[in-house]
């Protein structure tokens, strides 16, 4: 028989160190057979139960602290539960060892050069302390989780403005100027920078990265929810942009959980104009091909690491001598033949291009309501049942095709035609003979027409005659649609970055620490410089005062 | 000023060869300045009014033939609809210069040998075509599109419990023999396998491979819907069958238009179990590693190109040899600090594993309910915001990990845990002076423990020292999910294709054709033998004269 005692003390707070500690010291001691110390949230309490802890006479909201011991007698909880004061205030001895400022105020009159705040509260009190350190002008490292998602866009919008990061919430880790922020690998330096929306992602990646004989320049965490749309890549976007004009980067590796839609293809047009070499790994977000323009796209951590190590190797500086090519500065519209050939375009061009309708769009909304929608950009498959009731496949009847591509041609508004001809068995005897010349008129119009071309030299068509009469019109021929996407995304580059531009010394690190102490000795061992905030929540942690402060504050 | 001028004929029937050539025809008599044949569909009506014809004033259902004809005067108008009669009457007659069967049953008879019928009829009398060739025990190729998805899970469960393949419908290519049927290129044969729910996708891909230097044993399509819910892969899982036990194929490439999830899933696992190297590439589905087991997964057609050609000169037979690892018979835990990590874990597992219940999931039905319920398959992130609040998170805190390996480790029903430990800056000074020891319980109940470790030899907790705990402990070390998954799909490996085989001759091709006569006349270009059945629509099309026939058949 075991005896279970507990204390409930009522919104009482302690960093999470020093909870565990206190938990692991109640158990060690005498007669102890289990002890919990938590935040007595339902997570936490259901832990507790699995572990055959008995709550059900125990009332605790989620902001009280929790101390249970499970005991071999009576005396032994009593013991047990009367030296908790005492092994609080010891961790409390050993951390006062040393002066410590009790705000960042002080900490900034103490240490003007800090140029970053590393933050490691709990979350309620997170954006506080946040909004304080870009007042002061520093850059943010938010560890903390459980803050509020509006409070994360409001903070980012902040910093954003004033070429401020902020790396969070919830950020794991991040690697400046060699030192590693929160949770972070020794791995070494070299010309691959990484932006990732993905804690373990960056770690995994930069640890591989070293394995391989490569390095990091620069690693920016963004925070898991940077990449939602409520947020809009905003991190993501700042360090990129900050990572495209570092003349120590040669490759940049963009990470990220799975992106909503949106912001993915936000990151992704910005990832192309800044010419770099990058290697996206989206987990869970279908890559489009395995290259297009500049980028190429991995799958899974790994074969990320691996891709931006290779072309770190033949890429040790920017390609910006090549001919501008002409710009698409209107609609595309493509003109398919072939389901799959469409789709893999779809895949393709949706990453860049929004809104881009077409029949085949999972989503209701990008079914082409007009297809002739003026500006209007739409990727058909002329080949679905709808276009082919009593009606021959596009592949084996041109007239289809002719009508919409003379349509097309004069719509003012497009600029780009995209059109495939599959030639083999069973298709049309000689597509150029009746698509060339509408493909003609089309160029001389003013279009651009890329033409992806499937074919054998042995097909009955013949590759060679079919390929020179389409070019003869004025088509850019290709031979997959990966290798048309390509050249698409390349003249699909877009304007710079329009916020001011984040910058910090790339000499030094030095940065103030608020929470978690074992972050500001990390630092330090890593030869950073790093202040510790003796920091304790407002009120100390009494949520009525401390709406009370927060609406004096305001007045 | 122009005359327009039109016909209706209803219900009339005839190929969309012979309307292809009517309205060529007609377009190109004297006076014409424009021609319409169509069946009266909505989009083919929306076709002719963008073509400015004026369509207000016509009364037609979509079963009706449409003749229309824009011309510069009556007389012209009238002259061109008087000669309608006599140019599908020459039509008629070039198609009659040969004797031809006018039934299957007639074909059959005169060609008893035929082991495949293609039909390319309109899809409303498709599905009856194909209950015939398959009541006769052939094969099918099924052409023709607008066939009801009901109609295509019976046929095709027919075609299973006899062994017969039904390729369709919507089925746009095979190459069976050397022999394109349908659309298809002419390419070089070899040892590379194809099956393809995407009929350009498997065109594209044999095309690449034919540049590549390499060929093809034999190539499926299995219609573009054989890969969702409904029809649940059965053509793809029967060719898959088929390569699997084919000597001349040493790489399988499966094509997929987006497939649904659980379909995928059941394909994945048919290709595991078949040992021979599988090349993937799901277009819009996202990958969930470069390589697992015998899987590579592709990123594009291009790149599912190269790498069954790279794979079929490294693979030259199918590796048998190897001793076969300890199998998985129970649930799969996996209790994560990384979420990246986890994240990478999900996508392998369910690609193969269902239901696999995870609090990352995007499904909420798949959130875990109740984690402990026997035999579920579980991926936690246990660094998510519920398990972090008032709590360190596991990557420094062990002790909410190491209840829960406890827990696994008592649960009977658990097979497999996975675990990852990352090192570094800020991480757990020695995570394996907490963790290994129950590592080690778990391994000592007969627990198979996959660890994914993640750290440099430089890294403060020394990642030699590290491994050396966790191996000693009975743990299996990974340094990437990739390797991890790698490993468990080779265990995951399942039983035997459970219907009958699907056996065709290999010496020679030889079928039946109904529908278009361009394929008959390509089969027979390419060496094949065909006999082309003059294919008429029972009761000339009547819709209600067809329904009192069905009756009568019935009865």
């Amino acid at each position: 028989m075991t005896i279970t005692r507990h204390q409930v003390r009522p919104g009482a707070y302690y960093d999470s160190v020093t909870l565990m500690q206190l938990q692991k010291a109640l158990a060690a001691l005498p007669g102890v057979v289990d002890a919990g110390v938590i935040m007595a949230t339902p997570a936490n309490c259901e832990l507790l139960v699995t572990s055959d802890f008995d709550l059900t006479a125990i009332a605790a909201r989620p902001d009280d602290l929790l101390i249970i011991v499970k005991t071999e007698s009576e005396t032994a909880a009593g013991d047990a539960l009367a030296q908790v004061d005492t092994l609080l205030r010891r961790r409390q001895d050993v951390a006062d060892k040393s002066y410590r400022p009790r705000s960042l105020r002080g900490a900034f009159g103490n240490f003007p050069t800090a140029e970053w705040v590393l933050i490691s509260t709990p979350g309620r009190y997170a954006a506080d302390v946040a909004d304080e350190a870009l007042d002061a002008g520093r850059h943010v490292f938010l560890y903390s989780d459980n803050v509020p998602l509006a409070e994360e866009v409001r903070l980012k919008e902040k910093g954003r403005a004033a070429g401020l990061l902020v790396m969070g919430p919830d950020c794991g880790t991040a690697l400046i100027n060699g030192v590693g922020l929160g949770f972070a690998n020794r791995v070494a330096r070299g010309n691959i920078g990484i932006v990732a929306a993905s804690g373990t992602g960056l770690q995994a990646a930069s640890v591989a990265i070293h394995r391989l004989g490569a390095g990091l320049s620069q690693a920016f965490g963004t925070g898991g929810r940077d990449l939602k749309a409520e947020v809009g890549g905003i991190t993501a976007l700042q360090a990129l942009d900050w990572l495209a004009r570092d003349e120590d980067t040669a490759v940049i590796l963009l990470i990220s959980k799975p992106p909503a839609q949106e912001v993915a293809g936000k990151l992704l047009r910005a990832a192309q104009a800044c010419g770099k070499p990058i290697v996206v790994d989206f987990i869970g977000y279908p890559p489009p091909a395995r290259r297009a323009g500049n980028l190429t796209f991995a799958v899974g951590l790994a074969d990320a690491a691996e891709l931006a190590v290779r072309l770190s190797q033949t890429h040790p500086a920017s390609n910006g001598s090549a001919p501008e090519p002409r710009p698409l500065n209107g609609a595309i519209r493509g003109l398919f033949s072939g389901g799959t050939l469409a789709h893999e375009m779809l895949l393709g061009l949706q990453a860049v291009v929004a809104p881009l309708y077409s029949n085949l769009s999972a989503d209701p909304r990008l079914r082409p309501p007009e297809h002739s929608a003026s500006g209007a950009n739409v990727i058909l498959d002329l080949g679905e049942d709808e276009y082919t009731q009593g009606r021959l496949h596009p592949m084996m009847d041109n007239d289809l095709r002719i009508r919409r591509l003379r349509r097309e041609s004069a719509d003012p508004s497009v600029s780009l035609i995209l059109l495939d001809v599959v030639l083999g068995e069973g298709a049309h005897p000689d597509p150029a003979a009746e698509l060339a010349p509408v493909v003609a008129e089309a160029t001389q119009a003013g279009k651009q027409v890329d033409l992806i071309l499937i074919g054998t030299e042995e097909d009955p068509q013949g590759m060679k005659s079919q390929a020179e009469r389409f070019t003869a019109a004025g088509a850019t021929l290709f031979y997959s649609v990966g290798l048309a996407l390509d050249a698409i995304y390349v003249r699909l580059r877009q304007a710079n970055y329009p916020y001011p531009a984040v910058a910090f010394s790339r000499e030094t690190f030095a940065a103030v620490n608020v929470g978690l102490e074992s972050f500001h000795d990390s630092i330090e061992s890593q030869g950073g410089a790093a202040v510790h905030v003796d920091w304790r929540p407002p009120a100390g942690g009494d949520e009525r005062l401390m709406a009370l402060l927060a609406k004096m504050k305001k007045q």
